[in-house]
């Protein structure tokens, strides 16, 4: 984890370009303006390459998808890695439905993400294939228990598309398929809120934009978003439940600071 | 009424496929999770059959349509109905445009819907032709004054398409035709915060799929959204307005026990 | 400056039909309903005429920006100027993209707009061609320092155009080409918060629509937006961040009183 990262972040202001559902949109907006970077959501083909060319990262968010969405993130992907810019991927709904297992996949093979951030049912639906034994068991195997098999799966994701993998889960795995990071930061309250997934993404583009190491942005980035969550659940009272709590958690980034980072990120580097 | 249904939401958690607006959506979705149930929100015609398969309910809302989220509402309603599982609909701004109001017609005359959610001029739009008298103006003088003149045309409205109506006004509309109920929940404020009606619709499909009866379900949803409106006014300090308001009915639903409920509720079943 | 429209606005309950993003529809809505009127978000070609003779002004945001939307801002831009009825540009993003720019110039040259409200870099996109001294030099020299070129900017496009021009910034231009006044209000934290520019362009459509004269309705609605964000700011404690703000500001527009405005306000007409 680089902590400075909070305060890079803020000098560089990095534009973000979003492609990204309707659900959470505000969200992902208001959370990349509180750490300091400068969203813009566009998701129309027209304007694809003209945005991913202004920005220091793209994020493609699978939720609410359509054609024409895949279309602007096939677009604005393949021009910001032609610009050598990092591009974030949240395969959100993957293995819900066929349509978006085939657009995560046909995203994967088509654009080089610097990152891929999802829970274990969408990391494991896109993963089916790659098993090193060769079938669904083995994967089913690795997803019955705990943490380590978890970040078993995700390394094998990781070497499989060349990319940094964030599972969010009750732990976090961050990886780059040799270095493998536990983060127990997080509230459960924050599955009690649509969007923090989807933040969490947001979040990754912007620390990968102001660093050179994917693999220590994504993991301060996933840290930085851990720890709101459990200070805004601190600042809860008895009357407040998901609709304030999604409010602080905005709040804690806006305020989060390298110190209260270093002080607050729990995580093991297991590899 | 029947409280003890807050509780099996929270432990069924119950996916409550959406195809909705996106003012709303993140309301829709925030409410949702605040009761214990589980948003899916996809609007895609490509996959609206594998997620509406996935879903122990389904919501269609009318608000920002387009052809596209037509034709997904087609097939997920009809996929819920092939699967017996409720499908509640909103039909946003029916009488505003002849676009809106023939698209909530398709939808009454091709999905079989357990509930359908709106406001008195919303459902007036869609009732014209069914008025007994044979007119407009018999509907106009339904509308004239007060809840008794409402909740004839919610139980006619009911009786015509094999729904459970809820009125949403003042007082709130509560039928299936048959039994009908006044609900005297709510705060005036509601109506100064968007989305209020669309997170009713959500509760009401959440709390069908928890259930057997849907009057019943529909009740208690209501009982549910008015109650919480009124916890959340109780709240407000003199320099909190429509922006905390909004947070704060999320909370409230957040918070809703059994117990508040059975206390909170305030309706009578008046045939 | 007529902060008598704080109370015209809640007594006319204009409808504002709303064509917008979907990053800040619940905002731009949320505002709306805050400050007194009523809003139909709705961005269907096919109901863009039904719809835009409903509403009492017309908001056309180019905000996540598509073909379907640009065709009905067409209709609905037409139609309200048919009807001699308001209509409010906001081209977000404007020069961002080659697409933004023309979108916005399609629509210069075929609505008639009553205000357009942007920031710098957007009316100078749409200015480049319209400079007197015949070049982008000149524009680049205009936007050098300060308030007077940015007053000169936007009094140029509001001749260009005949439209009140808002032109949002530390100090925020209000010009209708021969009266100019420069507002004094506002917050530097309302640049962390995405959709404070988009809800300053819904209130100017509110206020307009419930005032005679759009430089006083315009100037009013910014008097209002910047108050609203000093009053937010002054309530925040150490903890609290742009999540909080957020729910602030459309607070603060939800308790704005004549007297309050009127006290708070702070802005000097400079020609």
């Amino acid at each position: 984890m680089n902590s400075e990262l909070v305060t890079r972040v803020r000098a560089a202001r990095p534009i973000i370009h979003s492609i990204t559902n309707y659900v959470t949109a505000n969200d992902c907006a208001n959370i990349l303006l509180a750490c300091g970077a400068s969203p813009i959501m566009s998701d129309d083909p027209a304007e694809a390459e003209d945005i991913a060319s202004l920005a220091a990262a793209v994020v493609l968010n699978l939720g609410t998808l359509s054609d024409r969405k895949l279309d602007a993130m096939l677009t604005a992907g393949k021009t910001a890695n032609s610009l050598c810019r990092p591009v974030v991927l949240d395969p959100v709904g993957a293995g819900a439905s066929r349509r978006r297992t085939e657009a995560a996949k046909t995203l994967l093979s088509r654009v080089k993400f610097s990152a891929v951030r999802g829970n274990v049912s969408e990391i494991r639906a896109l993963s089916g294939e790659l098993s090193p034994s060769g079938g669904v068991d083995a994967v089913e195997a690795d997803l019955r228990t705990g943490d380590l098999p978890h970040a078993a799966l995700a390394r094998r994701f990781s070497e499989a598309y060349g990319t940094v993998t964030v599972l969010s889960g009750q732990t976090d795995i961050v990886t780059d398929g040799k270095r493998t990071a536990l983060l127990h930061n997080g509230d459960v309250m924050m599955s009690r809120v649509t969007g923090t997934g989807c933040e969490l993404t947001s979040l990754v583009a912007a620390f990968l934009a102001a660093g050179d190491d994917a693999f220590d942005g994504a993991l301060t980035a996933a840290a930085v978003m851990g720890l709101s969550g459990e200070i805004a659940a601190r600042r809860l009272t008895p009357a407040d439940g998901s609709g304030t709590y999604r409010a602080y958690i905005i709040d804690a980034v806006y305020n989060m600071t390298p110190e209260t980072l270093e002080n607050g990120a729990r995580y093991e580097i297991i590899t």
